[in-house]
């Protein structure tokens, strides 16, 4: 249960079976740092190119095809005092014919505020002069390697994670990743100091960060798709176009894990979730989208052992 | 403001330019009561014919084509102790290789207890043996007549509301419709005693209820798409095939209703949606989809005059 | 075996139940005119709103609910000699970061030389100052009552037909409608003297025709879609949006018609699919998209008796 | 201009910047092999694992990142007497709640008899005693090294190709792929002796196959997506999900082209495109989806110098 420290010093932009930085225990945890969606450091170096260089792979002991790989996200930490968003909504987001209404994308500044936790544009237009956000950070894009040897760019994602944009991936959270090379090959990068739902402007307030996670091998617990958990929920995560069936993916993983962890058959499943499920649009904006399917605990009994 | 008590005696299919039951004031309030989606009434007989038999239209003093009608849920009371769902969770929400792995879709009967405020399957599967979920009813369909003289089906929904099958049409909700037929002519039905996001398994816990409802005509307010708030916040619904314009349909619709009303331009607003949406999928199942865009009465200013 | 002459005075925007304009017998012939999309006549006045103004409807003897109702396309004879088109892509057919490069839409006029068959930009851009096309008439909006006494509007289309923009209804093809009203109540209009795949800019070259058309019964004959044959192949037509789901309807539409009338089952009419169908992009424009499933006879042996 | 005869003895199931197995030269041609989707060679032997084994990579002389290289399918040549395909419609190309009619998807025996250039079922349902197809070979998934190191799995497509299962990739056909990586890295496999639109029973009939090819470098010509042509027309291929995306990736690369080749602006090639486009649907079956855009020649003078 050892806790590493490590600084990257080279990034990927795919997310594949690359050589590890670190190869660590299972139950370690460790304690790295991200560049933002453009490869900006903590003192806003520019480090690595985007989109999204990722620190890692590491490389987790035990870790093998047909497990699954669970990382909680210890901790995502403010380490630098500015981020940057897109200032308009993506053109995919709104009807068609509203696209034309929009100035063209520009990187916009932002202040963090670390020590009060609010983030505010640098230069905000006059409407929003006293507007700020609060810092919630989350982890834009994380995953393991995914399968057949694939390197697969960090703009998008799949069964493997990558950038699904999920303002739920914060720290308190497991999550479980489906393993496909030997040691798991853990990436994560592209932190997000605040985002609302989809992600809509293309960004969320870009940053760098330091991130402590902990990783700890299930052992034969083949799985679809990201499942995710914290106290009060579990929830599955799909990626695809169209939402349609970004959709179907969560909610068949989720039918999956209640057959196969909670007892229930294909009819039980259904009941509880056509009256229990709740969906999140991750994000709409990257070239696969995510949805979530979450289900409190209160609607669930003990997993099965 | 008169309160009128009106006892449906014919019902509807479709929504559209048909005779009025009722005509009401500015200002009224009107309590009724709405069949179950097959056409079920308070006492358990067949009084019409589905999909989703409408009571209604009423016909509001006043409205006219391009204005808006306001249509608060005052209070929506149970009335039969029973309420119906289908078991399975329907084929568009799973993988298409999935599809398969399910019983074929039967109607499944649910006792409500009152009093008690619960519901519960009438005969449960063993894993589900103990398990009720809380009443909090919706009305599943309701709006008002569409444009150009149309008459839609109940089964789907447009800019002019219809089969949306938002669990969040509940009681203390204001909506605003787009009146394109004098007197609105308002319809409503399909109540819920409750659903989980999506509407899954093609239904909510299907039943009679008893609805009071207060209408006010906002005059020369043009548009798009249904609107909605509470105390706590504001939304827009889209009503589309795939989920993704539905979205882009309620992403504009709250584009347009911050510069209209909250001072925004197209950058300010995409600045404070990027951070502040929050999005519900409130049915995969119809015909059209319905998202709903929302955001925190806390990100908003008040109201320009 | 009648054939009438009809002279449209009125004119409707939905296709629905409404009063028929003229009674006609099962296998008479129909000559009557259509105005052009925006209600423009043979002379260029302005005679209805648009959109698609619709002649009719035509009530058949012997037509009920579960026939089919077709429709042989005798002839669409060009009566004036100016038509009009938009004069850019529509936003949803281009990548939505390409929606900003194009002007604003607006109508566009031809000239169509009938007596040569050609149809030309009335004042064309330099580069195509040469250019014309080859005048091929299609039927762009033509169907029946919908069910369920629906009245929807003749900008888009459903399993009753509508707003299919779809270059092969031309003249020489046979179309089945699945009947829902007594006497079928077929509507027709919005003729194209012309038309690419996918109707990209908004309109085909719009204009006032005269049409020829047969009506038959076809008694008992329930069919989900329609479908259209000519000498040389059978097609399907499914009607909704996003195309993923419009192949399906005419998918599914073939699979059943090649069981029901060509003595096949699921596995046969897979492996002669699998191989032989064509699928055309009719339009991707209207709010419900088209796409048709084709079949060469030769790979059909003679229809069931 | 060397022709190699080059015999695979190693498969790659990713598309990516791996080490060539053959340098040639611009202009040169290439004969060589390819093992079916599953992995057998012209022997019926086991070879390697499926999805789609590609023979290659070829490495190209001169061609560098942002170069296109041009591909000439010069023959493609049965040599295995056998095929197979699947027998089901794959329940992603019907209706939802079609999918449960089909028995469960099973490899199916063909025999291809080259010498009569037919191919038909081993073991044919009674339905299809006599059936027979003709034996029209195509390349199923073929492309280049993808931009940003990715290794991207054989079962899918995006810009450098892949696997686009369209039956228009045929002898005589100059495909046009955008080159990612010094040399291009050019990959070819998954010969279908004949397939439909859409690849809607999930496969050609996959056979092994001698393919001869040539290659050329066309210098300093970024394209965003696989352009082809032939003597009468030429083509653009999108590949995404759903298929409006794709639709949209095919048709802006045509805009695209038309502008930048053929001395069109954005209205000039909305007028040509509007009345001349053909859509073609390649594959509704992969997890990318492919749609063609093609514009016949005569539409189109001489491409600019």
């Amino acid at each position: 249960m050892a806790t590493h420290r490590f600084i990257p010093k080279q990034f990927h932009n795919t997310i594949g079976s690359h050589a590890p930085v670190l190869s660590v225990g299972d139950g370690d945890t460790v304690v790295t740092e991200s560049l933002d969606a453009h490869g900006f450091d903590r003192h806003g170096r520019k480090s690595a190119d985007g989109p999204n260089p990722m620190t890692g792979p590491f490389h987790v002991a035990g870790a093998e095809p047909g497990d699954a790989l669970r990382v909680r996200i210890e901790r995502i930490t403010m380490i630098r005092a500015t981020g940057w968003t897109f200032q308009v909504l993506s053109p995919n987001v709104v009807n068609p014919n509203a696209v034309g209404r929009f100035p063209a994308r520009v990187v916009t500044d932002w202040i963090i505020d670390i020590a009060a936790g609010r983030a505010r544009l640098a230069k905000p237009p006059a409407a929003l002069r006293n507007w700020s956000v609060a810092v919630e950070p989350m982890i834009g894009c994380f995953g393991v390697a995914p399968a057949t040897g694939q390197a697969i760019t960090t703009a998008t994602s799949g069964p493997y994670g990558g950038n699904m944009d999920y303002r739920g991936f914060a720290a308190g959270i497991d999550v479980l990743f489906p393993v496909s090379a030997p040691g798991g090959l853990f990436f994560l990068g592209d932190v997000h100091a605040a985002q609302g739902d989809g992600e809509i402007v293309g960004t969320g307030i870009e940053t760098a960060a330091e991130i402590a996670f902990t990783v700890a091998v299930v052992k034969k617990k083949p799985i679809g798709w990201p499942r995710g958990s914290n106290e009060s929920e579990i929830f599955t995560v799909g990626n695809a176009r169209p939402l349609d069936q970004a959709l179907q993916h969560a909610t068949t993983e989720m039918l999956d894990w209640l057959i196969q962890d909670y007892g229930l058959d294909e009819v039980a499943a259904s009941h509880l979730m056509g009256q229990a499920v709740r969906y999140d649009i991750a994000n709409v904006f990257n070239p696969a989208y995510s949805v979530v399917c979450r289900i409190g605990r209160e609607w669930l009994t003990d997993p099965m052992p």
